[in-house]
């Protein structure tokens, strides 16, 4: 059956609530409390009463009689299977199961998910849980949850992601605190039918949501997440935040039931796909709450102007921002001229502008050149806040800030004055922070999006180019072969040739130049180094004997051959990598080649097909990318031919679906381009 | 003159106002207005008023004719030599100049710097400032500033050092805004006379404060601060926040006229004297709240019990932790038989515990157990406030908390409660966080400051053994020089002769193991490998003559030998470096070898004298201190020989002042030992 959406779920104009309680403690009772601001209709269900806080009370769903948009399913786990029949034959578009008791608490539960999975596929019902909070709409005044804190929650622009219940409202918590309400909250659960993909897609096209927080642990289709985060950053900015950075797998289980999944991957994608990953549920609030108010426009490298009052929190400022490499440009000379004027003679003007105490008209009055200054894209301004001298709230009201470009503003003050500030800020559309680096962490947020919308929108829909390699040949694929397909994709490879005898060996030596490599060549043997089958820089027919005798000596089942190959020249050694993941499908890896690189697992990861423009990411978000600018003196690593190795792995694996893996490792890399030393291919597996 | 302590400054009978104002914009008007609530007596000095605020106005300092301890001087910076030297004359113990147009406003203003500093000396008048917010104690309502901000600050146990007047005030109200107090608050400034050593051995002393705030920015005597945390260190924690991450030099020195210096200095610095190190104000205003209420006992590595009655919270606090190598062990299998009761059958226990929603009588038995469990040093709970499910402060009211273990405490609700709520929890000595991430980065606060007085109450006073090289040879020194050096300090070197012609290195070649090295010997060439002056890995004769010949060609001025030297084995290229520094004097480095390591600046620095303990922590900061374990089946580095190594150039660099810097590049190390492959040292220019 078709899926249908899910404004059903979320705006429904009829309730049912099976297991509608009249005893206070439970939830069933709770939850029918919690629907007391809900405009619609509402028809608790429960064989055993006749009214219940003053609602008349059905039998069953069946007995209602009337359309029903909404079940909630306020009864245990077993029960469920049977009422979400119920609930699909009385035609209702949606169901929500909080309570647990399924695929998190072991074998029986898990059963009872693949029967509920089952009726959502055969019937087409939608369903939010089970093992979730339930959600939320402030707006609409609408709370499906036995939680209390939900009702609390203040109306806003913010929509809430969460496949925990617990985070859903917690996060919606740290935005009161701060100042913002939120447009929905739900926790996912289990998603054992509607899944992140599913809610992106709606808050996407949701008129009130101007901005989404996604919190995800594990993900069971990341492909589709993928694609539903890259459709909705084309409209509103998306912040994700996501578990696994260290090994907590066991834990993370135990919760919803999933597999956290690799946390490098997975931020990879998201970032890939458009969005701002944040690694703190703080800095998520906070990223939120800027994105709710301000969206800077696409851009390369966004120039971030900055101006404070007190220059102690423009250095916490501006060690961060460089440290996360925002750009903060040099003003331009008639900027600096026109600020000189409201500024002590010698005073020093660079980027950030630090004005000292200064009046509420001087500082007015540089902040216009500022946001007046093209270089710049947005402002981060920081001031105590001390109204007999400088009172934000006067400040922007009279520059009419509306006019002008987007500023952050960070402040300081007694709590009491702090909660008004902020409000009347963010009603004048500038993000108020009250510390320097939430400030400066939120300007990184905006400054990420900005450049994510650019490189997206440079290349508008991801193609790839159809590469045609042939039928793979059968079994598994030695050196050669592999070095033959990459051939074909254009990654060049040392001149080679295979011998099959030592006859040939010699002749090959006598045509290739010199120094040489010999290579065993067996599909059979994977690490042909630790096997000692692998003999550089050979120079004289001496060392050439005695590495082709050494290779005969080593063990080897099957078919095996020389390979003498030109030895390439001094580089940087890198590893370029494809692979069909389980949950993210075709990916691209580069990765510092050495063993030092490989202890810090100084690697980059995307999803193919990869634009130009994500290749370039890779090499600049390896730690020691510093590297490819040349080293010590050694001329600079030709960038392009690495972009051209990587987009030409991720055409393979997407026009390729015999290939499950593929290693080059090293793919040596120097100023006149690079050349593929070792290849390793796995066919899939069909 | 010998200097006084700090306690007529912080704790005065008397102050006098210089340049005490009429004008309400003028600071000196600001300044009398806020001492309003200060209970000693005040003498305003101006000679054109009669009476200001109801106070009498004295004609200047010497007309005062009574004691005064502080002396504020509200002029401008041309008036302050004359003002400071009278207020010396009449016996003052310390004064405060709060404005600007000193060091860091060019040459005229650090002449009249210089000229203040000499006062200072001779006089021994002690000075707070200039260029600094002044200071605020409000537990004596005594505020000394021209800002009014500082008069709302509530009292507490939390003292504030900052070396910018700013960050004084922004760190004052960010610790208001989360309930909490302080005890002193101080802007240092341009730190003509009061240092930050100095306030930090003034605040250890000091009764009222239980937890001090350190925020720095350049320094000047860097040894003087890490002696003074060290030993405040050993009375009550100290939490430190620095700049310097990226390239703000210019920035920062307009600032307060100081130099930022190495960031990774400073923090190894301040970490190694027993401070905790944070990277931005929020940590450390988090930090210090935590710290305040808890101090855990030494510990080499205490473990933490995590209790949640939200998973996702559980997962986002585990994974920083564990990403922080804080120690979360298993729970004893007592525990867990324990926690079983409480919970439903079959749910998973580990720790964290994942209670689920819990009745509070569950949740405070199941706390109390892990509470008992001997394992454990202290418990980070995370509980969403849900009042009518879980109340926190009945919670902790009915487990009588004084006689348990520390416990930080996150939660999240809505603001109006979430005050109270705090306030109520940090009364009982529960350090209250409203996210899970905060609530997890205080517990690693703690963590490592117990972690940092187990190291260094393992040692005791920091010792170092005397070793005597004997006067080094005139001239700069070449390899065979340096490395007979590190043999005195009994760091191995390759066994290895000296030749000064082709004859005697014929005969060395003899009688070493083969394969050789052979390298030019003279000490006018720094950069051997540059020059071809170093040739591996030499197996037989016609190789060895083609090198002696290779290093003939070589120009180089003065006298020159070859150095023979025998082959090392393979192992982990290291480097080890000792520097007597400007402002830490003698360190000690280590670092990873090779080109990719030296791109990611993968060091680790210490201050000497070294302790073992020291060296240990050195080893464990770097980045890929995984290769010290072994690699991809190759054995573990012999740690002891390393530290060895370390302690005895530590050793060196204090006992011999001759030795300005010495480089180990590479020290060779493997399971059986180290072997240091080159020595550079560098003597004083004395």
């Amino acid at each position: 059956m078709k899926k249908s959406r899910l404004d059903r779920l979320f705006k429904p104009e009829a309730i049912a609530i099976v297991g509608a309680s009249a005893s206070p403690e439970k939830a069933g009772y709770m939850a029918l409390k919690l629907l007391d601001t809900y405009q619609g209709r509402i028809y608790p269900v429960n064989p055993n009463e006749k009214t219940i806080l003053g609602h008349k009370v059905y039998t069953s769903l069946k007995a209602i009689g009337e359309a029903v948009d909404l079940v909630i399913l306020a009864i245990p786990a077993t029960a469920c299977p049977a009422l979400l029949r119920e609930a699909a034959s009385i035609n209702a578009g949606a169901a929500l199961i909080m309570g647990g008791g399924f695929a998190e608490s072991g074998e029986d539960g898990r059963l009872i998910q693949e029967e509920i999975k089952n009726i959502c596929k055969t019937t087409g019902i939608r369903l939010l849980g089970p093992n979730t909070g339930g959600f939320a709409d402030p707006i609409n005044k609408l709370v499906a949850s036995f939680s209390v804190s939900f009702a609390k929650i203040p109306p806003g622009s913010i929509a809430i992601i969460s496949q925990s219940g617990g985070i859903s409202l917690i996060l919606a918590c740290m935005l009161e605190n701060d100042g913002f309400g939120i447009s929905l909250t739900a926790g996912l659960g289990n998603c054992v039918d509607i899944d992140g993909a599913d809610m992106i897609d709606y808050l996407a096209d949701d008129d009130a949501t101007k901005v989404i927080m996604l919190y995800m642990e594990g993900l069971s289709d990341g492909r589709r997440l993928y694609e539903a985060v890259r459709r909705a950053t084309l409209k509103k900015p998306l912040v994700a935040l996501t578990i696994g950075r260290s090994d907590i797998g066991e834990f993370a289980k135990s919760h919803t039931g999933n597999l956290v999944g690799s946390y490098a991957l997975k931020a990879a994608a998201l970032k890939q796909a458009g969005a701002v990953v944040v690694e703190t549920s703080n800095d998520l609030v906070d990223a939120a709450c800027a994105f709710s108010l301000i969206r800077l426009r696409p851009a390369a490298n966004p120039g971030i102007g900055m101006l404070v009052g007190q220059a102690g929190a423009g250095l916490l400022m501006f060690d961060q921002l460089k440290e996360a490499g925002v750009n903060i440009p040099a003003l331009s000379k008639s900027s600096v001229a026109k600020i000189a004027r409201y500024l002590p003679p010698m005073h020093f003007i660079s980027n950030p502008v630090d004005v000292g105490r200064r009046t509420q008209e001087e500082f007015a009055n540089i902040l216009r050149v500022m946001v007046e200054d093209k270089s710049l894209s947005a402002i981060l301004a920081y001031g105590l806040y001390e109204p007999t001298a400088l009172d934000p709230i006067k400040l922007f009201r009279e520059l009419d800030f509306k006019l002008s470009k987007p500023v952050i503003y960070g402040t300081a003050g007694e709590s009491t004055d702090m909660r008004s500030t902020c409000a009347q800020l963010a009603a004048m559309n500038v993000a108020p922070f009250k510390s320097p680096e939430r400030s400066a962490r939120a300007m990184q947020a905006l400054v990420e999006d900005a450049k994510n919308q650019y490189r997206i929108g440079r290349y508008g829909k991801q193609k790839s180019k159809s590469v045609t390699i042939g039928k793979l040949p059968p079994g598994a694929l030695d050196e050669a072969q592999g070095k033959r397909i990459l051939k074909k994709i254009k990654i060049p490879v040392p001149r080679s040739i295979i011998c099959h005898n030592r006859s040939e060996a010699k002749k090959a030596y006598a045509k290739l130049r010199k120094p040489v490599t010999v290579k065993i060549l067996s599909a059979a043997i994977l690490h042909k180094t630790e096997v000692g089958g692998v003999h550089l820089n050979i120079r004289d027919r001496k060392q050439f004997k005695a590495a082709l005798k050494s290779i005969d000596k080593i063990p080897c089942p099957g078919q095996r051959a020389y390979l003498v190959e030109e030895m390439a020249g001094p580089g940087l050694d890198l590893i370029v990598g494809g692979l069909r993941d389980a949950v993210f499908g075709p990916t691209v890896l580069l990765g510092m080649g050495g063993t030092m690189a490989e202890a810090l697992k100084d690697v980059s990861m995307r999803l193919a097909p990869l634009q130009p423009a994500d290749a370039e990411e890779m090499i600049a978000e390896l730690k020691a990318s510093v590297l490819f600018d040349g080293w010590r003196g050694s001329p600079a690593i030709n960038r392009q031919a690495v972009i051209d190795a990587l987009l030409a792995v991720s055409d393979l694996l997407i026009s390729n679906d015999q290939i499950q893996e593929l290693d080059i490792n090293p793919l040596r890399a120097n100023n006149k381009g690079v050349l593929a030393l070792d290849a390793l291919i796995v066919k899939s597996e069909k």
